[in-house]
């Protein structure tokens, strides 16, 4: 399996030289995560991508799981702010559908499955770790909380059906969450875009406003 | 993390005293994986749950691996032995709702968390290991034939809407594998009711022929 044959314009939501040293270590696990995944992980593959003193990412934290939640917990940061800015900028049907489309691309339109594997890595340690349980069951209810906003805005612009915000974002961020594992897990490039025709047939027929 | 609160009638799709020595391989894996999860299982430890010599356990296999994914398929042997079994029996809609109802089921009707989890941990194997890769890829394929099937039965009886049996297999198996890593990987509870909820809604009126 060779975990260097991500797209090189895929790099993640990282400047390409940070100023500060939290970037300069999340982009640092970014890569050596994209590169080895999550079992040949070590600090010291961090640290081979980091190019400050190596000694500063000891200093921070006590071993490559504090690191990899903290890189979790970024990446939560991240998805928040850019929402954050984007957020009525775009129609709700135009985020709802970004949101989605991000987890069950077209077909062609796959990227960085290398992180996507790593991501599906981490989040299975949750199955035995209370550490990343937590930031993994922060991370599933900020999506709901984001995509029921989404949701609401639509319903209060008429523009989708009188359908309970909650719900429909919860069904959505496990759909997406299934379509993740999919890929990582699977060869299922086809069945992904079945996936995607009757995500777009639940979006038309229970979702949207009738015309 | 206890990894022994799981119910113990929960014994999987196995006998009490399994006359073959397949099956008690089988048995003792499923009860050492249970009670140990993934990254702490070896084949020594499935080998206390194995009645028989252990020598048989390395004999028939190079390592935990290999014998983990023939684990796999017999689980998917025996799934497609009891649908077999069924089929005909129940009308499709009981057949699509029970498909579904064992993945994403009501508050309260949770059962073998730690069987889930290690479920969920193999999977992720699959994200960097070939033969896992191969056997996950053939297991959702199955699932996705199955309710396809039952999909089709419905559309042909006219009791579901005239859809795409293989889009809305793929969509519904998607969604299962999401629901089991949510319940596998995050606190999640109260989060599936809402998903169920969505569900049931889908089913009305996306897949159920009008009245």
């Amino acid at each position: 399996m060779n975990r260097n044959d991500h797209d090189a314009s895929d790099r993640g939501p990282f400047p390409d030289e940070p100023e500060d040293t939290r970037t300069a270590i999340m982009k640092a696990t970014f890569e050596a995560l994209c590169e080895h995944g999550y079992a040949d992980l070590t600090i010291q593959r961090i640290g081979e991508k980091f190019p400050k003193s190596k000694s500063l990412l000891y200093h921070h934290y006590d071993g490559k799981d504090a690191l990899l939640v903290d890189f979790l917990g970024y990446l939560l940061e991240r998805f928040e702010d850019r929402e954050l800015s984007r957020a009525g900028e775009t129609d709700p049907e135009t985020r709802l559908r970004s949101f989605v489309e991000h987890a069950v691309p077209e077909p062609g339109a796959e990227r960085n499955t290398e992180f996507l594997k790593a991501l599906v890595e981490l989040r299975a340690q949750a199955a035995h770790d209370e550490a990343y349980r937590e930031q993994f069951t922060r991370t599933q209810a900020r999506f709901r909380t984001y995509l029921a906003g989404v949701v609401a805005d639509g319903v209060e612009a008429g523009v989708f059906r009188d359908v309970d915000p909650q719900s429909v974002a919860a069904f959505l961020v496990t759909l997406v969450g299934g379509a993740m594992f999919d890929r990582a897990t699977t060869d299922s490039t086809a069945e992904m875009a079945a996936v995607r025709a009757e995500l777009d047939r639940y979006v038309e027929r229970c979702l949207l406003a009738e015309d």
